[in-house]
């Protein structure tokens, strides 16, 4: 199979924060935004696959920033590893100021996703080939998440996890 | 602040899966789960702590059965630990079939929320105090999973996160 | 068919009032809450057949506290009587409120459904144990209700309805 | 304050029947249908008060019909009785078949409203004047099923109940 | 195929403007009223046709008065003209003041459906014969807008378009 | 005010097209459509104005291909023409085929929106720099068809309306 780019998943979701999304602090709510961020990415892992993809795991979304309703919301999302069978989704949200313009991050999540067949069952995706240095670094940091999601679940003996123990030794 | 207990925040959320809620599989969206998870555990905070709660973080999702539409589902959240302004919720999510009535896991998940004043400044929050063996097991490994977040965020040094470091030497 | 205890059915749904969901005095819609007792009545009917159920009737559902946006609502519902082929569901529902987290009654309602076979026919289901007294008392209250409904649809002839002509006579 | 006519306060709400609104048999959830006849029942009472009005109670909803997605269906609702801050809205639900556009009785309800004030207090309403035979006849059973909703509630002694004691002697 | 008239496919969509359908200024947004017509607009072309319709296009809306939320919005639709698969809806909006009862025009909008078999194929509907001054005007200004779709669509030499011509010449 | 280019204002809405938003044939109902095309071209509006924008009018929605559920959709929109406190925005729509990823032209459509400050007064908006052939060729059709919209609602003389005129004679 032909590796692909980041570029060729990348997936733009760009949408208002509606009076409907919001909790008690009129903001858009946690669960709100990780449903619009899961259909973002799993639009990308499509684009990279070819195949219907159903979310795997979800790690390390981190809200830093409150997102007041109104807001101009962009999910920006793009495979950012590709293992045998499922991928690794990297998605920045930025948000817009309404009067300025100016955009801020407002969160980073990283979803995995698996590419199955019809009746359900997983099926080989294409290698991804980092092209930028962004994309490189996340590129590398995914094999580290994938041992630590298998340390973490027991299936990955924590001696094993060579890219992961380097962080604590050395 | 007096310590309360798990079952003090436990909530329990009962509902089927709808047709509006279900990918081209006809199974229940990751994103959907994931929004119905984030109310859930946003009541176990609140629960606990009597506060406004905001998403802070989600970590550590698995995805690992597929809920078919129609399904029962029971999202089954508590505080699993508590920390000076934030709180780690514990969720399990169980499905249940639809005529023999057998209960199968469906998802596991662990969400971290932070209590607020109206203005949206953190406030602090009572202790957690365990009490059956597996709250006790979850209480512990809420601490590792603190230190992981902080690790990989760049915002401890990995050198310092004992309890972590231990998982990969000895 | 061997008889199930109101406790086999008990269904919780535990959720937050959403924006979404309120009249223009910020309250939860009527509507909206009769859709939601509707789910956790429709499992509890599940539960007690295990087969599919479809809503029958509502019967003496009051409104009598209205439940502000943000509200955490849990609505708790159990068969409390079984017929051939027909169930009743008695519904509480408990507003609790956000800081004292002190929970008020929100709420009470009866439905009815049936349980149904794929082709949507009639199908008989197991009879139902009472245990507790308020079990007791609500199971023989829906004989009452169950010969009300036939007076007044005039399928049943007022005199043969012992049960509730005994209410106003003696 | 002027009595108003039936027609005066008479709502039709034509829609179709959406794939997100159905449950396991692809026909109507009961819950979705509660909701509808709840907003075009709480127009006919605020087009009777010029108030904002809230749900009281909902009585004797019998679903007899089940209702296909993608069904043309009609909610048509009037005020049938006003008393001094309430009013009973009747309800009367058509199904349309798709091709021939034959018509059919898919539901009857009965709901009743308070009139509030913007501070949400019951306010006077106007009274009701049938001019039909059939409005005639909805109004003088209002009378009846009010009784019955006070003695089932404990709020009237059943031997004062005149109008439904007839029901069940002579 | 006999000739109907626009009252047998007139249609009527009365409800409320909740508080998810708004926008900053706390007003419906366009994009939901667009919607509400398309399904109000739907169903009268499929009473004139008794087929399966499909929105064809979309000319001529627009909103010249906000909406705020809780506004009773009355949709009121039917064929203004048939030709051999398509149809004309005419769409009137009334908007409600929640006090007075007051109505005032909303918008107005025209749609075009086509008819079509269950395989999506295009099908013959029957002619629409107009009564009142106002369905012949209406009748009457549909050749003309058709002929312009067709002239900007680049399907019809302007010199062609006979009755539109007529409007700027003379 | 200094002039903005398309692609200052140009936002891209890619998301799935879900079950929730189909009609009997489970394609995408044309109101949905139109609501999605709504909220990306008001985005669109607000980036070119930074401004609360509200829709003023809608015209030309060709609805040319049907969107099967499950199809990945993309609403592109800019803004091709600022008049005074109005602008244009040009939309076109793309479907992706789920497994070769092939594009195809899903829709066009023109909306237009008018700026407001927070009482909802119209306020004035940068002019449009057009850069492309593309971008030239609809910067110069927006004068047409505002034209053309004045002149059908009868504000506008058609003798006076020159570049449109110009379309019927020569």
């Amino acid at each position: 199979m032909q590796a692909k780019n980041p570029r060729d998943s990348r997936t733009i979701l760009t949408d208002m924060v509606l009076p409907s999304e919001t909790n008690p602090l009129n903001n858009l709510f946690g669960g709100e935004l990780l449903a619009r961020m899961d259909r973002a990415a799993s639009i990308a892992a499509r684009r990279h696959s070819r195949r219907i993809t159903v979310t795997a795991s979800v790690n390390h979304v981190a809200f830093n920033q409150s997102v007041p309703v109104g807001s101009v919301l962009t999910v920006d999302a793009a495979v950012s590893r590709a293992f045998r069978t499922s991928m690794e989704v990297y998605i920045d949200v930025w948000m817009e100021d309404r009067f300025t313009g100016e955009k801020s991050k407002a969160n980073e999540a990283i979803y995995t996703f698996v590419a199955v067949d019809d009746t359900g069952r997983p099926t080989v995706v294409p290698p991804l080939q980092p092209e930028t240095a962004l994309e490189q670094e996340r590129y590398e940091g995914a094999l580290r998440r994938k041992q630590l999601s298998l340390v973490l679940a027991g299936k990955m003996d924590p001696h094993d996890a060579t890219e992961l123990k380097a962080l604590f030794m050395d």
